[in-house]
């Protein structure tokens, strides 16, 4: 997947951890925030924080820190949080589920439209108020209902037709949870979450410790 | 968290790659492959995979490439993948069920003993053969057991002080599923999956795209 040029994934993937921080403080009523004081709370160095906010700019004023407010809602514009995402899940085993369930709860512009599912017995129920649909179905919703986001959580072997389906059909964005890496056009981006490889890390990391 | 320090986190990301690929090929019975083969399989450069591997000592010999077996085995024994883990699941929600049939399922040494819940009405249940205790009972279970890993499956608000509770009871890792930043001692290593972050990172490539 080709990603932007200038900006690195590494500071990509921080940005969510620094407006989480500074939705944190927002709610605790903190207006402003030293480099310093922030670096202690987020664990990240001054120095580091300084750099990644330079790639958009930079936001703090020298002598006063940052704006808790201000600087939050930079970082919600630079993720495209200050618009609305539809999603569908493809999927109602326990994960689609726990998707559904997880992702209507963090009411952050994104929200789950329906869920597709071969398995006749689960068509017709719903999860946490939403549908779940045939997947015969599927490629007429996601083009008439403006899907921006297929959210695949089938197994390792159905997912690379779903994922040419759902481009198929118009989505922009594909969330994968299926252990697989998928082959998609570049005009779609791709994230996956891929568990296993995020518990062998663990495993690496408690072996070091010892 | 304190790192190894000779080895960037992000070499340690792709590990986990490079083996479910090397996986792949064992199943069609490839035997050696080039590091260009790889690289063209794998999507990263060959200068990249040779820097990854060589921070291991290298595996690769000039003019043959990568023997697949060998080096499958070599970064499952670098991820600590030879070993046995015994695994508890705290949370028995949607997420917490499709963690213990996904990780059921991945069987690479990851053993899913128990999974503890607050919620009478699920104590007592199975999910994919694994018992739901009572989260009273946990910490005796943890050490009467030898469990070496906790995957948090709980609310944001009960993940620290669950976090507490293992680290206490003898975790040597916790696989934190809560939206929140755990604090756990030094000798305890943690992996944070954010879903949210994820969701998040895959706005943003959608927006640079367009």
């Amino acid at each position: 997947m080709k990603k932007d040029a200038r900006i690195s994934d590494a500071v990509i993937r921080r940005l969510p951890r620094y407006r989480r921080y500074l939705g944190e403080l927002q709610r605790k009523g903190v207006d402003k925030i030293s480099s310093n004081e922030f670096s202690n709370l987020i664990g990240y160095t001054a120095s580091q924080i300084r750099q990644d906010l330079n790639n958009f700019g930079g936001f703090g004023q020298q002598g006063y820190g940052y704006n808790v407010n201000d600087l939050y809602n930079e970082i919600s514009g630079i993720l495209g949080l200050d618009k609305k995402y539809k999603l569908i899940i493809v999927g109602a085993g326990n994960l689609g589920q726990a998707i559904a369930n997880y992702t209507n709860y963090y009411k952050t512009g994104f929200v789950v439209n329906g869920i597709f599912e071969i398995n006749p017995s689960l068509i017709g129920k719903t999860i946490n108020g939403v549908e779940i649909m045939s997947y015969d179905v599927m490629t007429g919703y996601v083009e008439g209902n403006d899907i921006n986001i297929g959210i695949i959580c089938t197994t390792k072997e159905s997912a690379q037709e779903v994922a040419d389906k759902l481009c198929l059909a118009g989505v922009s964005g594909i969330w994968n949870f299926a252990p697989v890496d998928l082959e998609i056009p570049e005009n779609v981006a791709l994230e996956n979450v891929h568990l296993s490889d995020s518990l062998q890390s663990l495993a690496y990391y408690m072996n070091k410790r010892k």
